[in-house]
């Protein structure tokens, strides 16, 4: 998982500019970060346009979320950090707000339960579109540690899980690679639409 | 926020062709400008093709709309001037028609309410999901000057606001400078496209 | 309205390649013409793909739609006939499939009534959203000069009109050049989603 | 039918791309295949991104399915065999997984009917939009030989097919070359578009 820091950079940047396209990450929302090592994770700054984003748009923060280069670190950097702690194979994090998603969290109660979908496929561990794939809606907070601490204690008692919504917010998926990642994006965004229009048929 | 008139035509090119690109300017609809000092304006010129606009498509008005180069300013000029005569801060005006503001426009009775939406957070002084946008929904009206003052009226008594609607027509948003206006139209678009989308499932 | 020949069948090509990133003429669907002149009219050969066009694509035809270079002429040639005969104006009809149009044309019983929104300024005398634009939606036919003959008949009748649907199938709309009749496209194609989306919305 | 391997897999990754970018084959799904002479077939290897296809991501197969080149050839194979073996003038096939495709074939508790559409004519023998269009839609498996062989049972009593859904799963649909293929994946997934907001209106 040692990666260099312009590699990751240039991937993520990459991921930013197709995600910007998709109109998944609209008006600067949304962040991105890779696994350096273990001590040094790649992270976007706060606030930058993720279409468009260069080198000097991402930070170094290390295993915890402290700065390493002197810059602030985003508040959501928790959530990050707390995928990377529980998962040793998590080499990216991608948070993208899209409309589906953002719509479907506020309109679900509980857990979204997806099955039947051979595109469940996409997901490791997951051989058959009969398996059942959990994916968790929390409800926003502004404070980010109790939030990352909200997650956490749902993974706890959960089974696997790739992903999850916060409720008006957008979601958070990960993978070993930035393109693993980006595989899962594409996943829950075509499973999130699908969603949504089952939801706008069968309330009917 | 003095700026020359080369990189303001540039800078509202560039975002005459996102907008085009997005569908939100369609049919040679929208306007767009932006405030070179404080008093002169560069707006479009009516009737031009947003998506490839050149410096011949930009005209100069000063600070009351009246025209500086002897083309005729567009009647839409007036909304422009009421907004940069109220908020000293505001560089840039953009105006776009897309479909879910024109739609939402015409279903919505009294303004939009918006809230429990973390993209609120794009707007200067909104720092949480749990903070209220109104955005308030005009009537079409030929008599611009008319609208203006009709606008004028509802800025006197509203709290913070940072765009409305006009009734089957599209938009206005505005920011510090084009790159703050074109994000309020990424978060109002992405923002209409959910409430559109409620209102679809929700009334049923 | 004299032209070119090539400048013509570039416009077209231009035109077809934007309309088929639009998904507006799928599988090679849709055909488009200009006139050169009184005696010369210059339009696609049925079946070739609209996204890629080249001069070799494009045929001419006479005054009466009989073939001047030895290619036999697509069925629905008639219908740009009809177009040209009638208007003397009229400098390119563009004739696009897309699913709103296809789907709008199919819930509707009678014609479609158009008022209320900013877009109908894109049509020439229209100059405020409380104009009314009818869109008759003819039946299709196989039978193209049965099908040409139905909709002179209601021209006859019928006041101001720049555009019509036919059912299952798309929408024809013309202008003074190439440039005029896809703003026409344009505008068409946001009102038909806009009124498709009402549609859906209000019959629940 | 000959064709050269190079050419096979050019014009396999140029279709990759294009359904790509229409958001057609996320996450690594789908797949696709061309018939290079009576001994042997393209098809891509399972799990490569679709969008970014180069001669690497393509395999050779023999008549039976059997891999010619030491590659394990994707489960899916067999439903790419199956077709080829039914229809002699098949020489692509096309696995998307589109949003509508998906969610129709969840809708539908039998074959899809498709007929008054003019598009209809994009599939070969189809003269008029009065002609009827049946597209069974099968239970995903993810025993591919058992699905094999019902699709396959299906077609020896059925009319003329041009294509096929597997529920929550995508469709299939094949043509002489991969052009004609491609055709036949804009043109039913425009009719899915159809299709499924014609469900989502006419059930309320």
């Amino acid at each position: 998982m040692t990666q260099d820091f312009e590699q990751a950079a240039r991937a993520l940047a990459d991921a930013g500019r197709q995600l910007y396209q998709l109109g998944m990450v609209p008006a600067t929302s949304g962040n991105f970060s890779a696994r350096l090592d273990a001590e040094r994770i790649a992270i976007t700054v706060s606030g930058r346009h993720k279409g468009h984003l260069s080198a000097d748009d991402i930070m170094l923060v290390d295993g915890l979320g402290q700065s390493l280069d002197g810059r602030r670190a985003s508040a959501e950097t928790a959530l990050h950090i707390q995928i990377y702690q529980r998962f040793g194979d998590a080499g990216a994090v991608l948070h993208p707000h899209s409309v589906h998603a953002t719509l479907l969290s506020r309109l679900l109660d509980g857990p979204l339960e997806l099955s039947d979908y051979e595109l469940l496929k996409a997901f490791p561990g997951f051989t058959t579109h009969e398996s059942h794939l959990t994916v968790p809606v929390f409800n926003n907070d502004q404070d980010i540690d109790r939030l990352a601490a909200e997650v956490d204690a749902w993974m706890d008692s959960a089974g696997p899980i790739h992903g999850y919504l916060i409720r008006g917010h957008g979601f958070y998926t990960w993978g070993g690679s930035v393109a693993d990642a980006m595989r899962h994006v594409e996943a829950f965004e075509f499973l999130f639409k699908c969603e949504l229009m089952l939801q706008g048929v069968s309330v009917q």
